[in-house]
């Protein structure tokens, strides 16, 4: 058996990179940018108030000084002439500063009748002008690759992007294995339970970037998974779930190497997890996720989303391990790696009592997976230990 | 002026409740539920092997004991038989445990010749037995409000729940102002700039679980801007961008006035953001946001994204402030409260020197916003600071 760590490195070497496709900027929240973006302008394109008020000369402007105010510059309409001594100009925030001024008295500090405009107040050093090109200028860049916020697409809107080269969504398909399985909604016989895993893992792997399609459930038999696998032709990533335990890994091996599976590996040192077995089917890669449900979204989390973070792009692909002080104690490890289910709150981490690789309902109140190396000793509370956030 | 928890608790009466409606379970990632969700049947249904093995009677188990095999037991097909004494049934994970089993050995500890079994390791005091229920029994229940990630969806599947209540998706209509603006990929005049805002607030809302809408770019005319608020019509929310500042807000103010705007309250003691306003229009609450592009995000942060929590049942509504150390100084601050963009990293808090409220290429490289009080006094470095994650 490998480590969790030389797997995960074979399932990225799985990865197939993706190709870059043109999207809306509206439409690119929380995709991947391909390349890097540059702006073609200046922002602010010209010198631009940031403050309502008036443009005069700086040289001029002292307490009581007073001025002709001889036109207006709004946002969007700049003042056509130039700003001569003893005048002013009406200005409003984001306006143009008019040629020859370079001071703009903020309105609060002015008294204005008519057409005369008396400074009331000391206007302080602060000429109230932003530079044209003091947010961004020609040529700056926003980097690639990153997954786009809300604050990337502000800027690259400023910058006149209109669309931006993003990483193609992996395509993945999913194909549940098992006589024991219906899905919700339907009515299970007396020795059948709900197909679960493919609803936590889809979410899971549509949040971290990926497009995912629910095949069928395919039955314990080599016909059932081979017209399941057929079904999954076209995807980047064909993912199984169950079936690749000892007692019955024979029936989706069987299946997949009759359409041409190069196996990667099969089993790996970690808890929960072992029967994991991944390889290359055809154009696409292919991983084998154990049944049981805890077992297949440790795994999801451990070994499926840096394999999606890879096909984007995006470096490091994780998964992202961090540290953290225990509120109660652990008890020794075995052989295997061990994430154990647990909740992360002000105290630290607790892992749950129960580890069972079944329980749904102990994974759905966790918020981190305590990574345990092999054979890690007793650890008491306040030690620090590693954990992957969940 | 009122202060921002005053002007955030304003913006959270204004927020309508959305009503519940049912989604499919595919389809329910990043769903608010809105309410409990009940099991009505036991995971697992039976006891189940959580081995590949044999199960046999319990007190027959002992090192080199020797059993007959008289059938087997599949996930979803359990053996219709009862185990006698000195019998064993072939089992796999999964699989109810037959009757008169209560002990499965698991089959590396085990040799096989013909039907014939032979303990031929110590198989120790585990039984390899999930007892019926031990997942969750009939009248579990997932609570209400919760978002529903990856874990949530995998436990609501086992549980045979095909469809969820949750709440409406808000919908809100952004409408930009200004006649400085174009949409990107115009070509701009050259006093005009592109409008970024709404780009990054749909981004952001969206992520916060909302559905926005971009209505076209309303110019400073009233006419204009009754357009595009009437155009807004069916939305919970109505978001203007720009056109609340001292110089021009009386067209927006105008102009919803017309329309029948019940103002809450116009401008806020912060820094940036403060023409800021919110009101009651008809059935719909709106909120007219600052023109300069790092105020309305700022904004966006510290007052929408908690009024979108706020119309899916979340709480608390937010923001979430948390508290880091200082990496650099800050200087004093003034009389209103500042969120000055920064920096989080592994030495600390670093606000970013310029804060003009109109650099997006700033707060995009921020990933914090430090909450700084009205006349907070200079903080050193290693001081603890309040800030939000942005």
């Amino acid at each position: 058996m490998i480590t969790v760590d030389e797997a995960r490195a074979l399932v990225l070497d799985l990865a197939p990179e993706m190709e870059t496709e043109q999207v809306p900027l509206a439409e690119a929240a929380e995709r991947v940018l391909a390349a890097e973006v540059t702006a073609n302008r200046d922002q602010p394109p010209f010198a631009a108030s940031s403050m309502d008020g008036y443009a005069v000369k700086a040289t001029e402007v002292e307490l009581h000084a007073m001025f002709k105010v001889i036109g207006e510059a709004t946002a969007g309409q700049r003042f056509d002439g130039t700003v001569g001594p003893g005048q002013a100009v009406r200005i409003f925030t984001g306006a143009p500063v008019p040629d020859g001024a370079d001071f703009i008295v903020i309105q609060e500090d002015t008294q204005r009748r008519g057409d005369l405009l008396t400074i009331t107040d000391e206007p302080g050093p602060k000429t109230n002008i932003r530079p044209a090109g003091v947010d961004f200028r020609v040529g700056s860049t926003l980097s690639a690759p990153r997954r786009l916020n809300a604050r990337d697409l502000a800027l690259l809107a400023a910058m006149n992007v209109p669309a931006v080269p993003v990483a193609r969504k992996p395509q993945i398909a999913l194909i549940a294995t098992g006589n024991e399985l219906v899905m919700p909604g339907e009515t299970p016989g007396p020795d059948q339970i709900i197909a679960s895993n493919s609803f936590g893992l889809k979410a899971l792997l549509e949040d971290a970037g990926a497009h995912v399609r629910m095949l069928p459930i395919a039955r314990d038999t080599i016909k059932s998974l081979e017209i399941a696998l057929n079904l999954a032709q076209g995807a980047d990533v064909v993912v199984t779930i169950g079936g690749a335990s000892v007692g019955d890994y024979d029936l989706v091996g069987e299946a997949s190497e009759k359409l041409g599976l190069q196996q990667s590996f099969y089993k790996v040192r970690m808890r929960p997890g072992k029967p994991l077995m991944a390889g290359q089917l055809g154009e696409a890669a292919m991983v084998g996720l154990p049944g049981n449900p805890v077992s297949a979204m440790v795994c999801g989390y451990v070994f499926l989303v840096p394999m999606v973070r890879r096909m984007l792009g995006l470096t490091p692909a994780g998964p992202e391990v961090k540290q953290a002080r225990l509120a109660s104690p652990l008890p020794a490890n075995g052989p295997r790696e061990h994430y154990m289910r647990a909740w992360l709150g002000d105290e630290g981490l607790s892992a749950f009592d129960d580890q069972d690789s079944s329980l749904l309902g102990v994974l759905a109140r966790s918020n981190a997976l305590i990574v345990r190396p092999p054979h890690d000793p007793e650890r008491a509370s306040g030690e620090i230990v590693q954990y992957l956030p969940i």
